[in-house]
């Protein structure tokens, strides 16, 4: 098992290996006195996995309860978030008890956001079921859930006291599914860190150690810009337009699909504007067709810009796009709006 | 006017004068650039205040909206939060868009949330309207909302960008209700500063002067520990059985009153355990009822300690309670729960 210590305003450890849910209890301990443990889990993740983590927290000591939610996007509410507080209310849950969550990134965002309004904020463990959850949402301590008028609307920043990574349970993916944290994992490598990439491009050899190197790189980055002011934009790679490609098809492509496109296309960008010397998009489409991920689509720049600028968090008349430099180094790059078509179209 | 600097993790100015309502526009822009502001307000506020607000905030070139909540203790939940925060989304509020609370404690309880969660923390601005959310709720960063199950149990720390308090505003409130933070004040005497609870005795010889008063008290207290550790227990004299007697009474008796009482039971348990040489509940009578405030109740011991005993956020198996040693000090002493039906017994 590999440990990976997040120094943020709450510091806490990323624990890392196969088969070691069946340790929860022992590895929460390190960091939670005995106490009542809510798990939050989805009713996907339940039958495969909450026995195994149960087992492990009452062998502990712990008093655990459980909440099930339906599995999918659309549970990551306000109406489920009200549901999970008030059953910590009636179960009488203390400042001193915690939620665990277990599964994917909705189960992790949902659970944290609890986490952090209830009484003002409790702690929580992270159990990630997905590769991506397991190297993005997981890390970094943003916790949210959805609004009618888009995704991630409503949050806060809500560490984690702990992370456990069990990489034994990204066995019980499907194909798609993992290849929605391959995305992000192409990111990693292209952002900061060639062998990374390389991995990816040849098909990823331990998958223990792809997780602890993306990991690693989240954390520097969290570390440096914690309530994300700036350096954690560099993440955005591939994202800005990625979420533009998954609005225009209504959602139909996911986020990790368009995430995979944004990144072609943004590398493309970046040689038209003559920052790297290669065309890069060559190279990030090989690491993507290798793990069945698209690298093109069918929108048109008019509609690609429009629905990136359409962005509620968007502030301002300029535009950031974070470009490759060369595999492992990119730069954010300030535009102005009306520049975002002609640099889409270029990029197509 | 009169400035309260609080240097919390995010330090704010508290401003302090008559007839400065006018100027909000004007003392905001010192701390937030122009942008889009979301007042809200509730239905009794709304005609006696919102325009002289928005007037001035349009003045000095912000963009306005409103949001009025009805009046009342049972608008502080989930459900208007909701509303509060898809009328941000649904108007492209961004990042650097802010809130402003104007009104009492539930106005700035509730807005103070919104603006906590709202794309992980927007900025929001004060305007207390009552001599209760001037002194108290407006300072310190407590935001949240009511459950079903108890008051409070959901919010999060989310410091002002500035609290402008107009102490012409208090002139409208009923007597009754300003009495609410005549008890909050004799508090803040009672356990820092002998001149100040004088003054409530006396029948308060200038406003400003007093709210400037309270508030520096509970600026040290905040300063001291932000996210409620330690040294804020202090602010919980006469609160602990100022909330069970509330409880007892169905909600009935006010906070305010509840606070009264709690306070002359809790100097009267002093007493009797040999803490202060007097009965500092007499003083303490004196104070309340100059303002109207009762001072006993009809519940017995068995009551008041089961109701205290019941709330949400008590933890273990003991209880802290705040006692006055003497006028201006009160010491922070432990007891276990099952000691406590004999304390409040000694102090009725």
């Amino acid at each position: 098992m590999k440990e990976i210590c997040v120094k943020t305003s709450d510091s806490y450890k990323i624990y890392i290996g196969e088969n070691i849910l069946p340790s929860a209890g022992d590895i929460i301990k390190k960091t939670v006195s005995i106490c009542k443990i809510l798990i939050i889990c989805d009713d996907n993740v339940f039958p495969l996995y909450n026995k195994a983590l149960k087992d492990s927290l009452l062998k502990t000591g712990y008093e655990v309860r459980e909440f099930v939610i339906k599995a999918g996007e659309q549970s990551k509410n306000f109406s489920v978030a009200e549901d999970i507080i008030n059953y910590l209310a009636e179960n009488n849950f203390t400042r001193t008890d915690i939620i665990v969550a277990l599964g994917g990134g909705v189960v992790g965002d949902i659970s944290g956001f609890c986490a952090a309004i209830y009484l003002r904020g409790i702690k929580f463990v992270q159990i990630p079921t997905t590769f991506l959850a397991a190297i993005d949402s997981s890390v970094g301590g943003k916790t949210g859930i959805n609004l009618f008028a888009g995704k991630n609307l409503v949050g806060a920043f809500h560490q984690p006291a702990a992370v456990i990574t069990d990489c034994k349970l990204f066995s019980t993916l499907s194909k798609q599914v993992f290849a929605q944290g391959v995305a992000e994992g192409i990111k990693y490598g292209v952002i900061k860190d060639e062998n990374l990439f390389n991995d990816f491009v040849n098909g990823i050899s331990n998958i223990c150690e792809t997780v602890y190197h993306c990991v690693d790189i989240k954390r520097e980055i969290v570390e440096k810009d914690e309530f994300d002011h700036a350096d954690r934009q560099l993440l955005n790679f591939g994202h800005t337009i990625g979420h533009a490609v998954e609005k225009c098809s209504g959602f139909k492509i996911s986020h990790g699909e368009g995430v995979a496109i944004g990144m072609n296309i943004a590398a493309k960008i970046a040689y038209k504007e003559g920052l790297s010397d290669v065309d890069l998009s060559e190279n990030i489409k090989k690491a993507c067709l290798k793990f069945g991920l698209p690298v093109t689509c069918n929108f048109n720049s008019d509609e690609l810009s429009k629905a990136a600028l359409s962005d509620k968090k968007r502030t301002g008349e300029y535009i950031n796009l974070i470009l490759p430099i060369k595999i492992g180094n990119c730069i954010i790059k300030k535009y102005q709006k009306n520049q975002l078509k002609k640099l889409i179209e270029s990029g197509l």
